[in-house]
């Protein structure tokens, strides 16, 4: 399988943000905007494999910035590293203001999506091959993140996570 | 502020999968189970402060197991621990088959949420008092994942994070 | 097949009143309510039976409180009384204001569902036996309703609905 | 107030069942259909009434056929006889098969809304004029219903609610 | 294959503006109004071919009257041509004010569907017999719109579109 | 105001296709896709004008192929050319196949947008400048349309409408 790039599986989601989606402060609801992110991201993850792909787990998320009523708001997601069956997606959130038009962070987000047959059993992916320098950068952490996820799972021990281990001891 | 215990936030919200919500495999999506999760985590949080509350962060999340459509899903979620103006809600999740009526665990997540007044602003929420072994657990964990939500978003120095560094350098 | 409880089918549906579920004086409709009781009796009929159900009757509902906008909504239901092939379900709503956390009951409702095979052939279901006090009203008021019922229907002659021709006898 | 007829509030709605809105054996949910006639009749209510409507109860409703989905369900609303506040509104609902076309009563349903200002204080409405003989009928009918309800309700003695105690007693 | 009549396709489709729907001023978002005449026009054209029936395009649409928040939008459907597998729907949408009841045009639409089988090739369809004057004069107005449609889709030459030219040499 | 590009107004809306959203065979509704392409031409319309903005009319939509279930929709938008108070918003639509990624022109699509202030009066917006040879093309063709759409409400005589008129009488 010849490897791909981030560009190859970028999703760019633009839409709305709708009364029926709001919290009693006016905002998105965050369970909302994990709702999106995962769309977003699972068209990602389709695009760099060409396969069914179902959720595997989500990274910490963290919600710093209220998204209120009638903003638009765009999700952009990527891979960030493939892994044999499995792909890390990074997903960027911005909010736009719906008069100033004023452009803003909003939110990041890591997923992984994992590649199944029709069966559900997990496939190999392409590998990725970044570019840019941010494209570098996420892919060598995405290593890190997995060493942490592993050993959070209880699938690592923990001073076998080499890269994740520096992080604390030094 | 009077203390209050686990059981005071619990929240139960039972429902069906339906169609609209399965991917290609007819499972559930994972973001509509982090909406769901968020939903039932959001009013817990309230019934622990009597506040508006928001979600802050959402911690690592693993999906092990498919949601078949049809199946009915009963999300739990309660206060595992507050802090000074946020709360940590730990959320169980079942699924029960459709026809045998077998239950099986099918996720567990933690939600992080802050309680704000009218304007946004944080507020103070009483503190949890855990009652069960399960529930004291959770209380203690529950400072090792704040060090390690601290860390990650740089909040906090690795090498200060003491309950968490045991884990990696024992 | 043996007996069941009330409490092997009782099932706890809490969530919101949304924006979109609601009429000009922002309070839930009517119709919204009745979904949610069905979701919820469609469950516990489920629960009682492990069979698919399907929704034969509701009984006459009164709307006594109207529920605001943002008001936490909990949904209980159980069943009160099995017959051969169809179950009665109580259901208990209750509200829950949002800001005092004031809990009121909203509504009661009694559904009737009926256990049917892929056929949609009608089949038997389990026996009910009421454990409370409370059950066992619920569990002799349901033949009544049952009497009322078939008698609504031109099923029954209303001088042979002995326990209900005695209420207007007496 | 000048007085209206069944016409002047006849309210027809006619959609499709979509696959969110199915049971697992591919009917239309109760929940659903009573929702849709919930806002029928509401909208019923204020053609007649002018008035913002509440729902104030749902009587007895028996499901007798199933409606498949893509079915072509028209729902009929006009109201059947005007109390002082309230409004009785007769539904009738009729399913269309996708490619036959043929035409079967699916339902019958009677609801009660009552009309109200800004303040939820309710106010008076328009008396009711029937013109056929099937609005005549309902129109009788109507009277004995709210005896009916109103003794469930333990409003009325049931031995002073001649009408209805006459069906028991002949 | 018999002749129908434009009655036998009337579809009337009468519901409330609900918050969800509605842009920042408060009325209908051209959008949901575009998809709710694409469903009462589907099933019109069902009506006439009992046929599954697919949209094959839009005329031009003009919204020359906003929609407000709260308004009952009545969406009335029925074929005004057909041709040998494709009708022409003429839509007339009426809105009602909330209070006073006031009736007035909020938009005209037409739309073309195609008759299919189960494999999607186009079948043939009745042949449409008008009976009013407004029907008779949809009717040949539909010609010309054909005519103009093949002009714009590049399958007509425009000199050939001997109806539709008279309209600027004349 | 400073005249602003087509890549200003830019609005791309990648989601996939839902059951909820599709016909009986299992392709998505016209309807469906109407209603997302106005709330893409609606951000690109807001995007362009920083102003609210409200759909005017659609052009004539040609639905010459059919979007299966599970496929991913790729909406683009863009405004094509500004008059005084209004926009032109040309929208391409892609769809790509869920398996092989096979990516096929689905759609065009021409909407018109009024600018607004908060009452509702049609306010000024910024001249488009094009760039690309398309987006230069699609500018002078939208002035044939104006033409068009004049003509077809009755406010311009057939034979003034010059560049329109050319080509029925060349």
């Amino acid at each position: 399988m010849r490897a791909k790039t981030p560009s190859d599986s970028r999703t760019v989601m633009t839409d709305m943000v709708l009364p029926s989606e709001t919290n009693p402060l006016n905002n998105l609801f965050g369970g909302e905007l994990l709702a999106r992110m995962d769309r977003a991201a699972s068209i990602s993850a389709r695009r760099h494999s060409r396969r069914i792909t179902v959720t595997a787990s989500v990274n910490h998320v963290a919600f710093n910035r209220s998204v209120p009523l009638g903003s638009v708001v765009t999700v952009e997601a990527s891979v960030s590293r493939a892994f044999r069956t499995s792909m890390e997606i990074f997903i960027d959130v911005w909010m736009e203001d719906r008069f100033t038009g004023e452009r803003a962070k909003a939110n990041e987000a890591i997923y992984t999506f994992v590649a199944v047959d029709e069966a559900g059993t997990p496939t190999e992916v392409p590998q990725l091959q970044p570019e840019t320098d941010l494209e570098k950068e996420r892919f060598d952490a995405a290593l890190r993140r997995k060493q942490l996820s592993l050993v959070l799972a209880g699938k690592m021990e923990p001073n076998k996570a080499t890269e994740l281990k520096a992080l604390f001891t030094s």
